[in-house]
């Protein structure tokens, strides 16, 4: 085991903290990292929560984490910020306020910019690292549009999806998809009017969607108040106990691997086709893709047939 | 060229769908479809409109469409949906409300839902496809967030952000990530209290950012009434002739061919390393990750090796 992942396995935050921004910047040191303290992920629970931008999502974690946390519980955050140059900066007047020194609570936000795939790999990291560091809860807050929901469904055992009452069109189009990923639903800002019609509303497209769906948890929260909270964490924790949700939560491992195998090949494969072309061969693939002298998959076709001819 | 390129470069409505349906399914005819009409995406225009889900993105598209085709321009849109099952369905009424019979107006939504990079080749191909059928300008829609405004950059020749007055701390996070690749703002539904103090602050976050932002154009729309959209098409025509703004233009159009080269790349290596290794090897892989024996990265390395040795 490596000196750094020894000083995490002990508690260290400084090198916890360090340890991630070795994953997120994608450093040779990471890879050795990881493969120490991945084993510990599987004790981990990885909580997800998912929604619009403006439902409340940072401060319904905020709560969450201090409720575990006063259970005794060691809670990881991890917030995937749509932003790069700002994150965790001036700007994220939420992050701040939930970055206090609490050291049952460790708090880190991710940016998501980044090349391929990174963002992805750079959270699975992150979480194999909090778990390896003890944080035995790792609650995984993201802004529940694009591709943000693939993403954390990589890396959940259980996805919460966030609403709040009286959304416009666009956020309806936005329910939609995040349905099918939520193992339970959150109404928070529940003290807004409409709150039971929102949830007669997921109740129902839940019903279209898929008739064993219609158990699913919904709860109500005002997260501001700390309204619900204890109610959601008694269905948090209840969760998984059923033999469908146990059946439901082994497919998804099974998925979460698949999808994580291909993407480390994806990395993997492409940093590998690229240093094989060389620089020059690859700069004049892109001079003639920029130009549309040739198209991105005729070109990648190219790189590849060198490799895969002779394997 | 194939006998569906041409029916597409004749103007055949039904042909451009079906073709764009193709390149959304990853279909084996789409490789050749798109080599054909590759060479007409040089003069097409690509506008990305990007921001926020409630903004008023669509409504904004929706009438920049309107606008452009009554000056005789032939325009398609395509409007990336964060969703799967619903895309274009019932609960879309603003796709629906959009897609009228205007000849000169071709309005497609492309589901989010897929494997790795599979958005952002649909993206291109269906791109790519309506150029080659004659829609000299194509508007992007996509919600910016998470990885999406990365997806858009890769597409378009310039890229519009939508705002709106009045906005909570998770949306000012967003701004922070998405004031980077706006060429042009727009602060939409600007009847509402706080629009020229919304303007004010992405001008000061812009110069924060760098001094060379401080002149990208801020204009102000209200798209429900149509207001402000013609001064918006006046910023977007004039976009693209400083030295300065066509100096970026040629550098994003080679960050955009590198970056569509890496996803065409990675998407063909997975494959055929999948294949390579056998579903048996793949599905043993897959169980070892799911149970944490192995992390994905060295799983994904024992897979690629047998292949990179050779080379």
């Amino acid at each position: 085991m490596t000196e750094l992942a020894q000083a995490i396995r002990s508690g260290d935050r400084r090198a916890l903290a360090r340890a991630i921004s070795l994953v997120e910047s994608n450093s040779p040191l990471a890879p050795a990292l990881l493969a120490d303290l991945w084993p510990f992920t599987a004790s981990a629970r990885v909580i997800g929560l998912t929604g619009a931008p403006g439902v409340g999502k940072s401060t319904l974690v905020d709560r969450l984490a201090r409720r575990y946390a006063e259970q005794g519980q060691r809670v990881g955050v991890l917030a995937i910020d749509p932003s790069s140059p700002f994150s965790g900066g001036a700007l994220l007047g939420d992050r701040i306020r939930m970055d206090d020194p609490d050291p049952r609570v460790f708090i880190r936000s991710l940016a998501t910019r980044g090349h391929l795939g990174g963002v992805n790999r750079a959270l699975g990291g992150a979480i194999a690292l909090m778990a390896g560091a003890g944080y035995g809860l790792v609650l995984v807050e993201t802004v529940g549009a694009g591709q943000s929901e693939v993403e954390i469904m990589s890396h959940a055992d259980l996805t919460v999806v966030v609403l709040m009452p009286g959304v416009g069109d666009d956020v309806q189009a936005n329910k939609a998809g995040i349905l099918e990923i939520g193992d339970l639903f959150v109404v928070n800002k529940a003290d807004l009017p409409g709150s039971d019609l929102t949830v007669r509303q997921i109740r129902s497209m839940l019903g279209l969607l898929d008739k064993r769906l219609a158990q699913v948890p919904i709860t109500k929260t005002v997260a501001t108040e700390g309204v619900g909270i204890d109610a959601l964490i008694q269905a948090l924790d209840g969760f998984g106990r059923s033999p469908e949700e146990l059946e439901r939560q082994a497919a998804r491992r099974r998925q979460q691997a698949d999808r994580r195998l291909r993407e480390a090949l994806a990395e993997l494969a492409v940093e590998e086709i690229r240093a094989g072309a060389g620089d020059d061969r690859w700069q004049e693939a892109i001079t003639r893709i920029a130009a549309r002298e040739t198209d991105p998959e005729r070109a990648a076709r190219a790189l590849l047939r060198p490799i895969t001819k002779e394997a």
